[in-house]
């Protein structure tokens, strides 16, 4: 089969498929997203080698021993975090931080940009009918977005700003505004800008004055400037939410922080159930996110594509 | 009257003493105690000019305009920020907070170490008969130690670390036991955890081997490898507070607070009326935090003393 892989440099290989191990699905990948973490991966900051990718849509084929062969033939999206089921935090309902876990993709687990992956079961959701391939790809980085409303309550009558108008502020934007939240979007490209706002969300370029006393921010800028911003947007008692990982030190006064009683929430992958939901009921819709869509073959155009600046999501057809 | 005050150095002078403004009391001082923020200001890192001092214990003998003349005779407590009445947080109960405060001995408003000082009534608390001077006087420390029941949950079954074990890191782990939590003081003074030891606080020193995984760390070492230390004993998911300000940057990787989606809290000054409870009940005696009181006059020896490694609360006898 084809998959994208990296290893010092990206390239599409022909590989074996995958068998499934034990509690595993074999899954015929349709469609997968490219995340600013694929992009960081093949930049070698990473420390991944193998097939790239974590959010797909695809169809189970097989199941290994011990799984339910009721899930062949689902269409499934996937948790990409594989804990060991086991530990103390497994068992707290904690799996995605588990200290032993493999991540799909990016840490000692092959990825979903190639014609067949495996995923445990218990890792796998029922895709509804009716939502599209396209959309259906974005159930991980939406659950990204909701892993925010897991850990803080955003009060209906606040302010939010998020900053950064690439794919996940974009997504976290759109999850806020259900809060009720006034919610303003803050990034540097008008075109992706105007797609937004085009979905109620308030907009604003990163040049423009804003006034500040926001009662939370959320910085997914993916830079180490957006904490300085974000800092100065927040009134004394607000929130701060970091959402966005980079390679690089921050240096910052720790005094400001304790003075103004800043909280700052540091937040990874979320809930997939609620992010489901969301995008089959058509709460939210991706589809303006969506900048184009590549076969895998041509898998290396299409990492060269979402690496460029301006550029939402790039999708991968994977089905063979 | 005399006063000790700072501007470029400290020196015990003889000033006037103030009248109280509108809705102000006259407080003639009993005991007041030294903080490490007093040491810092000393320092000259503040900007601080004026009378020092914020944590005292005094009687009121005046008050100014349009201020209740009940509160003459009381003995009292301060709170130390003095908001504008007026803004928009002040009235949402975050005088603490306002725009516009001052804050007693710190910024732009002459302290007490002194033997009179004002403060507007509406700061004062009545101190309860029976309760002694030597401890009404940590009323402002401890209420910043409740600070931290107020910003978040404390689980009892939890298990709590406080490193530093100066005045606020001890106060803090004596009002954190009675939350039913597990609760370890990590510091580098035998003596002073000796101390703590005896109420019932775990103790440990900085360089034991201590096993990580701490749902909540609270940060009171004064420095800002402190920070770190704290990050390194928290397990995913869990919560630091910062409660120590210094002067430097800190400088830290973003990236691991996001991906074990670590939460750090900012706290500062907090509310009196629950620190008053537990002095007066006796829930927290801070009396084996007292290491020596020196009179006013001596206020640079003092000063001197408190800066020494190693000693804990040094308090001034301010009466004339």
């Amino acid at each position: 089969m084809k998959a994208l892989r990296f290893s010092g440099s990206p390239a599409v290989q022909e590989i074996d498929v995958p068998e499934p191990g034990p509690g595993e699905a074999l899954i015929h990948v349709r469609r997968a997203g490219i995340c600013t973490t694929d992009l960081e991966i093949v930049s070698g900051y990473m420390g991944f080698a193998g097939t790239l990718g974590h959010e797909f849509v695809g169809d189970v084929t097989d199941v290994g021993a011990a799984a339910d062969r009721e899930w062949v033939g689902a269409r499934v999206a996937g948790e990409i975090n594989l804990g060991c089921a086991n530990c103390e935090r497994c068992l707290a309902g904690m799996s995605r931080h588990c200290e032993r876990r493999t991540v799909l993709g990016i840490l000692g687990k092959d990825g979903c940009f190639a014609e067949y992956v495996t995923l445990p079961v218990r890792n796998l959701h029922f895709v509804p009918d009716g939502l599209s391939d396209a959309n259906a790809a974005f159930t991980e980085p939406l659950a990204a977005a909701y892993e925010i409303l897991e850990q803080l309550r955003v009060e209906p009558n606040s302010r939010v700003a998020v900053l950064g108008d690439g794919k996940l502020g974009s997504l976290v934007a759109l999850v806020l505004i259900h809060t009720g939240a006034d919610v303003t979007l803050v990034g540097r490209h008008r075109n992706k800008l105007d797609r937004i706002a085009a979905r109620g969300v308030r907009v604003a370029l990163a040049g423009d004055h804003l006034a500040g006393g926001f009662d939370t921010v959320v910085e997914a800028t993916g830079s180490a400037d957006g904490f300085g911003r974000a800092r100065s947007l927040l009134r004394p008692r607000g929130t701060m939410v970091l959402k966005s990982t980079y390679h690089g030190k921050l240096e910052l006064d720790a005094a400001p922080l304790v003075i103004d009683e800043i909280t700052v929430v540091g937040s990874r992958c979320g809930p997939f159930a609620p992010a489901l939901r969301a995008l089959q009921e058509g709460r939210i819709d991706p589809a303006p996110l969506i900048e184009d869509a590549y076969p895998l073959a041509e898998g290396l155009a299409a990492l060269e594509r979402a690496a460029t600046p301006g550029v939402a999501k790039i999708q991968l057809l994977c089905e063979s």
